[in-house]
């Protein structure tokens, strides 16, 4: 089975998983775990932040980021395929009591004028207060695109202005950075909190990070204990984090060229790919991925009408190419 | 002082006073209060649904109808301007842990295919599930608006068809429903739960109904008490609502010539003012606020560009002709 | 029928309702209904505080009181019965994310050396921080009991050492006043914030209110919004709370005396009985109710073996005594 | 420094950190993780109960497991220091919107009477619903205490009467069986729902499990998603677990043998120790902690006034006998 279901299905290479097995580890509830340490510290100089928070998923470290500046009873703003209001099964709703509002572009990017015109930050004490706005970049579900810095510099002007923080799930961001040449640091200064994980493109069996100021990094690590996420001599975990970045990021080109030739496979214009991964308009999307399935081919519907083609650590060339001759009869 | 901030401003009259005073009462916590149960067996016939739910306000009834068809977790999408998602406060996602997407449509209409392209009813457990479509007729901030009867029975059909509930905001239905000659019962059709007001274009002081089946009541009834909205004797407040439905309907065609004199006054094209509502589109909304209170007339802003004029009982067609005049000269 | 299941089910006395007839309204959302703002301040005066806020019901004055004092994931401590942890269908914890643990205390009171022992106001970021204690006086479902005023003050000298919040419960405050002649403000002096009613024995049909200093009460303004508690024209209820503190404060003590008769016949020991709650042990409690209510006598059961009798204004000398026949027979 | 704070400090031993480093492992989200399906099915087995779920805490398996048999605005009694109202920041209320009321107990037990008293299953629309009693056996903050299985099989038998559920917090169950030889099944069978942890005395780095029926467990597998404990490739960690309960089950013995040389060395009689920890009652626990810190020996601080020392696979015989030299000198 050649599986192009998701970037997380990776499993650890082998100098990965002796990485792990050679990691010291302390309680990481008591902050005394050096491997985890040593990763948040990693992260947060990465993307230009003061600290970051080892989370057990990116779920979660998507609700404790937007809950850091979002309070109960206010809302945030996010294109209306985001992962955090599509993928995260109402989480911040039913957990961190916020509610959202959506725009909606068809490759997941800010509109601009539209997030003007619904923003509203201070309407007074009547009104919903709109206290972020979030970005994913690369965007999941609009097929890995990458949003524009230039559309990233004038939202966070716009969310400056308007006193609105900006939330960055950047899942794959890696993706965004090694496909543009953008440092991880120019994307880390559009927003005040950003959520990254360990365990998509990057291939290791667990792990995301809340990043933010060291104060909201205090007070998420209370959240985190009080949602369950406060584990203990994680830094097993943490130990593939570290190795990952090491070795694993600038690869992420490779996965970029297999996904514009699984998209090439088809009928997709591969200028539109700008990553890891293809979103194929099919309106049987459930029967292509049966058919695909029993083909050994391995993808996912992520809409009725949307077949998502995924290209990770797991899948060489040789796969690949199986795979575009498999779809493409399809 | 001519007051145009809101159709919620209004005063009893002398003749609802008298009805509110004379009401027989009793406990409605304990089902007991006849006035009570009169109004709601009386909003539920109209509607065309089995029962009713006296509530303090409309965001609570609002509030009660959505968690009838949407679960913690779950999601209910409506227009970005909506009432439920903009003006409750974040009450939805605060109190009853559900999440929302949204489209956008200028006047606050029905977008089908694009409700059609962000509905998610049945992606499987990794996916926030689409459990209702909300519309508000009238659409407040939009400025009034009637949703076209073809669209709702479109999204109606729609909706069947994928399982999911609709829930209708008609806090000024009654507008719609004398704008229009459609019927309540036509557009009770449409919903599965609804939230009606007594407190806006109909002059009573305080009151909303839940309307729905009687299984939707009965649980909604524990979640009023839950959510402190259980009052006692408060048929003298029924009272007063039917009072209005009895006299303070067919009257609400003048509040709809008024608005469109209004609009007129302020450069609004009078064809688009369907009902008591003038969304009047400036730049500088806080200010012309401000000039119109120097001048003796309340106007609100709904938005950084947006003051919102609205006619009622409580306007009669004098104060209109100087309220047209002031605004007319700013 | 004589009703004794609850002083909630009092009707206005022609007095009242002409009180509210006349009563002059505003739109109490916009902070603009004279008779609102007069009740406030009246009993925000009597208790010793700054500010009061009217409620729809005191189940949502509590809820507002104890969210002001205790944030999402802390605790409010509070004898085991009490209507906050009992009747109010769990909305602390469903509405507000608030936990609790209680102490048990047969007469409801506070029993200082437990409260000592449990409360952890302080113990680092891995535990459960106690915000708040509650206090419940008189305590309905101990049997009206009084708590004793030393009690009281040593409960706030403590409270005030360990740097907790006390929220005081006085639905039926105007109880332990006329029972003891203990200034309502030296209650009010126990509690940072209270929530005190006018539909229970001072015989207002609807309302509550939550009492504090300004900054809680602006806040809990907001949040009386968001959950669905802010009524417009008011002020017609607001009138009938204004003239029960004129009219029904002292007449309280009838309604004491009437209570002790009841106990005596129900062979309760009267000098037990504080104020107008008479709580019979029973184990048949159901039964009983069952036929007290053939015999023309409405009782409750608000426990699997209590049966409670209340009195009010509804109920003079007369019915009392053919209760008290009545209930001795069974 | 020897470490008793607590029996989460264990490292991985070599032997683990082998059974860790050649796991096998899949996206456990997909349920394809075949270590983790393997974990959760001996653990399952061992309980008696259908079906277990892998958490990446015992606060989360705590969550999880209370949420499958309490709805929002139900509640669930326990005694007054049980871990699921004192060390879970509140979890139960803030994040699944359950109320608690206790009962307490010096040494964590049950306490039928007061439970049987308190107990409020069926009083009707307007009461808090008890839906679940929880105990926590071994019982953590009462020092480790086992309650006696006659007594958790009456409360059973009260439960099963009463139309409630039992939950178990077995994070310690494990030292239960050891300390008693009753079969863990035994233990089982007493409740609905249960969650159990392997990385206190068991030594894994991480992992707790939630044992049901495999309906609780179906649904309790989105509710993990929703909370964000969802893992991907986490059978390295189900893994330890695997050996855990292969090779430290047993040994368990030996910590209950130091925890009472530990005892005896700070005047506490051995005959109340059941298990791997001691509760000491000192009034200057604060201080107490900082001086057997300085003098090389880590302890914690459960209360204003209990000093708590844990036994566990990371610290031996000497280590022992040399704290209790310590401890004694303090």
């Amino acid at each position: 089975m050649i599986d192009l279901r998701s970037d997380t299905v990776t499993r650890p290479t082998d100098a990965m998983r002796q990485a792990m097995a050679r990691a010291e580890v302390g309680d990481d509830v008591y902050g005394e775990d050096p491997t985890v340490l040593a990763l948040e510290e990693r992260v947060a100089d990465l993307l230009g932040h003061e600290a970051a928070l080892f989370c057990p998923t990116g779920s979660m470290a998507n609700v404790l980021a937007v809950r850091a500046v979002v309070k109960p009873g206010e809302e945030v703003l996010c294109e209306a395929s985001a992962h955090i209001v599509r993928a995260e099964l109402g989480a911040h709703g039913a957990y961190s009591g916020i509610t959202s509002r959506t725009w909606i572009h068809p490759r997941g990017q800010v509109d601009l004028p539209t997030v003007r015109s619904i923003l509203a930050p201070d309407m007074g004490p009547f009104f919903v207060r709109t206290a972020a706005i979030s970005v994913e970049n690369t965007h999941n579900f609009a097929g890995g695109t990458v949003l524009p810095l230039a559309d990233l510099r004038d939202l966070r002007e716009l969310a400056t202005g308007a006193g609105v923080a900006v939330h960055m799930d950047g899942a794959r961001l890696w993706n965004a950075h090694v496909a543009t040449g953008t440092a991880l640091s120019e994307y880390g200064a559009i927003a005040d909190v950003m959520a990254v994980c360990l365990s998509k493109g990057l291939g290791a069996p667990v792990g995301s990070l809340v990043v933010g100021s060291a104060d909201v990094i205090a007070e998420a690590r209370v959240w985190r204990k009080r949602m369950g996420g406060g584990m203990r001599q994680v830094g097993i975990l943490a130990a593939a984090g570290l190795h990952a970045l090491e070795h694993h990021v600038e690869r992420l080109a490779e996965d970029h060229e297999h996904a514009r030739l699984l998209a090439e496979a088809c009928g997709v214009d591969p200028a539109g790919v700008d990553t890891n991964i293809v979103a194929v308009p099919r309106g049987d999307a459930a029967e292509v991925v049966a058919r695909a399935r029993e083909a050994g081919v391995l993808v996912s519907a992520v809409g009725p009408a949307v077949v998502r083609l995924v290209t990770h650590l797991g899948v060489g060339r040789a796969d690949v190419e199986r795979a575009a001759g498999v779809l493409a009869a399809l």
